[in-house]
């Protein structure tokens, strides 16, 4: 039997950027697409040019991708042509082989919103594909509220979208801006736009989650005849956020009836990246990652009932309607000491320690691990802490040297030239066998900008570490992440350090503690002995 | 036309504290049990008397509830009588009205997890389910892995619910115990149980989140004839959760078809207890709530894209399937990038500035926030520092004070007891009309541990500003963000800070800079400004 071919639709650099509380910037949008293009989902929405600064910037540095990239606009406004509305042309001046418009299809919101007569907004529609398609642009017509304009005056919400495709739309997207249709309805009215002409292969399904049911939405709108869905990553999206592709995906391609009916661009092999593309895109967030996420959560394959954790050690189809592998994730039993332990010689192993089935230090480190998480520890990311945890336990962790003190300034006050400027400066004081040595640095960088007192104590900590110096002398800080761990007056801060060296290895270290130039001190401190270690310096 | 009744049994304190990282005291579940019973909930499940002590301490102290209090258990095991089992003993020992009892009902799991015969598996489920009749309970019978099993072996699966309801259980639970059926087969496989002769009005639904459509799929059951809905408050629940009521409840209240074709033991107003009760449990659990919550989010009626902010003003029916209200929640328009100017105008009301439509001040206020947001500010949740942007543009910010120069001191050495320990010391000096005043604070806390140099400098700007010192004295920094911007050695760090007085009243305010204590002060200062404003001090 051959397939049907589904189109997914990605829209995380646009709806999911009406998220509150997210705004990408330039290179953060640049990531999320080329994550998205390696996955294989077939158009990426990047933004509305003109609409934003960052929108008009990523397209103007928008990466090559396979994908078909996407600008997105609105409709033609009423009173000028498509060729003279200032807004259109910004979308135009992108320069994507596919454009998105959205426009009305709801009679309410016609009269309501744009107080325009409903045979303009029809003519605005026309007008705005057809100068699309004169311009050899692929044109999506995103029809907003759909289904309510349906539901009010079905004639002509019907009229709206084939005005598009006789205009020449490749696509003409059902839209739930409002989120409210539960799934039978939009399964329902699907069925209605096919049998008013509309063929299924040219309706994709657009839906929101203020009813939990966006996901449910899509696949009923698939069931009955769509075959393009949007969505967004980790289920970004204004207000509950739009449908999740991060669940949809792995539906559409492990669970039947979707995966014997239909095929999309994605080959199933990608699905193994994921949990990591999801979790990627809650780090440039800076958002807990939500541990009950289906298929990507750190709960997804959680058992913790005894009735499923023992079923689950007999066969874990008992209990798990995917393998969690299958989508990068892990199976979790809270309880199993054993299973504790398996993964953490399979750890340990990774970071080139070989350690025996029974050694005593395995439990010892599992219990330090649990401690240490317990305070705001994270060792997930931060593999070179766990390295040196494990290394320290099992007697394989050399004292280079020690850190007496350390002591750092923060001074904000007016320069000479009136103007508030700040300067941080950092004393570190270290023994390195009997010898004693105190190196200070600021915060200044090339430019004469303050970089903050991490900055000066990172760089008084490698400026003089005598014998160890040549090893160190190429360690480059590329990100620093901050996490307030538990929430209040009680807050303990958690820092992540990234860091790099001329052989291109990078690296992750954790620290921990409620002052937070603390908690980045023992990851910068982390990092130096990592990187010594790795260069095998003797003490 | 009459409407038929819809039943809701809530599972929270029992699957709900399968979740991972969740077990609740027995006064958290009276607490949760008090507020199911007045919401209007039918069913409470109370947990597993004797599988743990806190669950048999809950029914010990369980209080009176008119929704009919329930205990969970299982069927008896093979070779011994109903009224032998312990473990079943345990569970009627309860004393509760209703017991639930969990069985198998696919083949496979009968075999392969407990390991008996077939006939076995259905004498247990008979003879457990008669023993709670002659008791005199009301029984139900959950039938674990309904979905799989009916797919795998349908007359077995429908044998063992028939033994069920012929000895008399009053409902049967399909439950989709491994949350992999989806949707269309949830109503497809219930609609063959009913033609089977098993009576709508005696079945229930039991869906877990999984594949993302729990609540979707208990819907499905209910439109092909299932009369009683199980499921949790938020969604808590093994793996990916249960289905989550506190979506459910409004959707089968407010929503067609819905609302005019059922009942339920909710009243409508009692709908307006429902944000507060999602947030209780966050608290019990002391969660972050999940700002994307369908109906009780934060964001659930955030209208953030410039568009809909705009439509939004006219008519709120625009962008909302519900009003906010009939659920305890409230609108929110953020600010954002994607703002335009009714957008602006609105929230500028909100924070009770009226300004008229032509004000020169809009886009002077936009292009700032624009210009600000591009270096790393967000205004969407730091109300308290758009109000301060806006003021100052709109020359309706008072100079209450200046300050020329602050210092931060962090020191890290070894105290006495030969102990690394922490401290910091901020000095503020700050000119109010002209007198200078110089305060200094270090960062210990009551109880001796060193909470970092933001407390101190925090402790420092609150410590004397003379005249406006009496308004300030209650203010207390409740949250703390820190998130970075932009990757790399460019970093810029964002700092959000939560403020609340005596009052009860909260604000946020940011502040961003690469340098993360000049990024604090400035969200601390905006926190003290925006209090003295709404305190009516004068300069």
């Amino acid at each position: 039997m051959s397939k049907d071919r589904l189109y997914l639709y990605d829209t995380t650099l646009r709806d999911g950027q009406q998220t509150q509380g997210v705004q990408f910037s330039t290179p953060e949008k640049i990531r999320i697409a080329e994550a998205l293009d390696a996955l294989g989902v077939d158009y990426i929405e990047g933004g509305w040019p003109g609409a934003n600064p960052t929108d008009s910037a990523f397209f103007d540095a928008a990466p090559t991708t396979r994908a078909r990239m996407t600008a997105f606009g609105m409709t033609k406004r009423a009173g000028r042509s498509a060729e003279n509305d200032d807004v259109l042309a910004a979308v135009m001046n992108a320069g994507t082989g596919t454009v998105c418009l959205v426009g009305k299809s709801h009679d309410f919101h016609v009269t309501e919103a744009l107080g325009i007569s409903l045979e303009e907004n029809v003519e605005n529609i026309r007008a705005s594909i057809a100068h699309l398609t004169a311009q050899g642009r692929e044109a999506l017509f995103d029809a907003e509220h759909f289904f309510d304009g349906y539901k009010a005056n079905p004639d002509y919400a019907l009229e709206c979208i084939h005005a598009a495709v006789d205009a020449g739309a490749r696509w003409v997207v059902l839209c739930d801006t409002n989120g409210g249709t539960l799934p039978s309805e939009i399964a329902e009215i699907t069925r209605a736009v096919i049998a008013s002409g509309l063929p299924g292969d040219r309706l994709g399904i657009h839906t929101h989650n203020d009813t939990e049911t966006a996901v449910a939405g899509s696949l009923a709108a698939v069931e009955a005849g769509a075959r393009q869905i949007q969505g967004t990553l980790n289920g970004l999206g204004e207000r509950c956020g739009n449908a999740n592709l991060t669940t949809l995906i792995p539906t559409l391609l492990l669970k039947e009836p979707y995966r014997s009916r239909f095929e999309t661009g994605i080959a199933c092999e990608k699905l193994e990246g994921l949990t990591q593309i999801s979790r990627m895109l809650d780090d440039i967030l800076n958002r807990v990652p939500h541990r009950q996420a289906p298929y990507v959560g750190a709960s997804a394959f959680a058992h913790k009932a005894g009735l499923h954790a023992s079923a689950i050690v007999k066969n874990p189809a008992t209990y798990e309607h995917v393998e969690p592998g299958v989508v990068g994730n892990a199976r979790i039993i809270p309880m199993s000491n054993q299973a504790g332990q398996s993964n953490l010689r399979k750890r340990l192993a990774d970071a080139g320690l070989e350690v025996e089935k029974d050694n005593p230090a395995l439990p010892r480190i599992l219990d330090t691990i649990k401690e240490r998480e317990d305070q705001g520890y994270s060792f997930d990311t931060a593999q070179a802490s766990f390295e040196l945890l494990a290394r320290k336990a099992l007697g394989l962790l050399p004292e280079f040297f020690e850190v007496k003190r350390y002591r750092v300034t923060v001074e904000r006050r007016k320069n000479k030239y009136d103007r508030m400027t700040s300067l941080s400066e950092a004393v570190v004081v270290v023994k390195i066998g009997d010898e004693k040595k105190l190196s200070v640095s600021e915060s200044m960088d090339e430019s004469g900008s303050d970089r903050g007192p991490v900055n000066a104590l990172s760089k008084a900590l490698a400026k003089d570490l005598g014998p160890y110096q040549r090893f160190i002398e190429d360690i480059r800080l590329v990100d620093f992440k901050v996490r307030i761990t538990q929430g209040g007056t009680e807050a303990v801060t958690r820092v992540i350090i990234d860091s790099e060296d001329s052989n291109g290895r990078r690296w992750s270290t954790v620290g921990v503690s409620p002052n937070i130039v603390d908690a980045s001190f023992e990851a910068l401190l982390d990092a130096v002995n990592w990187k010594l270690i790795h260069e095998g310096a003797k003490p």
